[in-house]
């Protein structure tokens, strides 16, 4: 079975493009003849993976905006329609489940046997136990949250400073040398993405925070690139999913996903001179 | 409206127990009969429900076990059944939801107004923006993960080991002072358990682990009530849940629910005679 890195590898070399399309499916920001419809969430997820398909070397629709909806048969349906006309574009699912034991099982066939996820995000919170019953799925990637791109982040993972748990994670990460074991990096905070990628050199990060969160692509690849100037994708949810609320919307977030496109390829074009 | 810690003490105090009913519905492990119905998930828990209600504080599903099988809708109706049939028996939703800002706004939706949970656990890695969003929703109570019972959660729990983030937790939770605002604290580790008692004096504490996990009741209560000898609810899910897989697992779940609830009776005078 090929694994999730080789596919998500062949896709960004595939496409040149370091971007993941989030898809965040909030009804009240559809387009009105969306809303009208009959299934608004999966025909937004659908048109919206249509219209940046081309550009997005990866998808991460996030659950909670399915489950507050009791939308998971439009989960179902959005995952399936990557699949079947996309194929070799992975999906990310992010959930940032954190149990143990038989519980985190269920979570994993949850995301990776109901949802058929090729991907998902986990929190560290209650240690490896929490990590590892995922790693038996085979064929699939995990994103362990590392620094998140929220500006409390530091509370919890920038403490204690001299030796903060963001560190702890990244470097247990990094020793597992398993190329299926990412780490979710937040673009907020260039500074701490820069440690974490001196930390852990050739692990992948998925970073959140352009966009509407405010992170500049610039700093994303000056302090996070690997030494080939990749090892990331960078996460722009909203900002291409309500590029317009309107009737254009399709446009509008095809738009929105070529300039980021391009707008990471130049940021790694400037880090590679530089570094 | 009332608040969820008043309905919390008010059932604990009128059925003088502090035993928290876990509902982990794994479908291999029920009894034929009930396997072989139309609705077995719905059907268990509404069955384990109505054989434990009478020793039960507080009932605590864990969502995994709902969603691995497609079962919103048998979790959606476990839920009412208790608010209908129970009414007073609080219903806490064991998710460990952990993202913030408009995700999280989402996970609460999910978890207060699809499911109707009166109170859900929630994980701190991403800090307060991953649980202030929560408390927007009145009447609800939040049980913030501080030390989980699973056998490696000291890997980020206890570090470092002088100032260990389990405790950094502890602490912020207890200064908010915010009775809305409850821990999830492990039996299986009574001597961090008695630190965070000594950190959060009158905090409620859920407390996983006794059971099927080997925590002890009498060195909970030793180590984790408060000076009233409460500020506790003890859960157990599959040694109640599974006391037997047999057609008298109603019987065996009953006998199981009112033994624990009579050992944490005692554990609770031991304590209170020696503390």
């Amino acid at each position: 079975m090929t694994s999730f890195n080789e596919v998500l590898d062949a896709s960004i070399t595939g496409k040149d493009s370091a971007l993941c399309v989030g898809l965040d499916p909030r009804i009240d920001r559809m387009a009105p003849s969306i809303q009208a419809g009959d299934r608004p969430v999966f025909e937004f997820c659908r048109r919206m993976v249509d219209a940046t398909a081309a550009y997005a070397a990866c998808f991460k629709p996030q659950i909670a905006y399915f489950a507050a909806e009791g939308a998971e048969q439009d989960l179902v349906d959005t995952i399936d329609y990557v699949h079947t006309e996309y194929p070799g574009t992975p999906v990310i699912l992010d959930a940032k489940r954190g149990d143990v034991g038989e519980t985190a099982q269920q979570y994993a066939r949850e995301l990776f046997e109901r949802f058929d996820a090729d991907a998902a995000t986990i929190s560290p919170y209650l240690g490896w136990d929490a990590i590892d019953p995922y790693l038996a799925f085979e064929g699939k990637g995990l994103f362990v949250l590392c620094h998140t791109s929220n500006p409390e982040s530091g509370w919890l993972q920038e403490y204690p400073e001299e030796a903060p748990v963001f560190r702890r994670v990244a470097q247990a990460v990094a020793a597992r040398r398993d190329p299926r074991l990412m780490m979710v990096v937040g673009a907020t905070f260039p500074e701490q993405l820069g440690i974490v990628r001196r930390d852990a050199e050739s692990t992948t990060f998925l970073v959140p925070g352009v966009g509407a969160q405010g992170g500049e692509v610039d700093a994303v690849f000056l302090h996070g690139a690997n030494a080939a100037g990749g090892g990331l994708i960078v996460n722009a949810s909203r900002s291409i999913n309500y590029a317009s609320s309107d009737e254009d919307f399709e446009e509008a977030a095809t738009t929105a996903a070529r300039d980021l496109r391009d707008s990471l390829r130049r940021a790694r074009d400037f880090a590679l001179r530089k570094n």
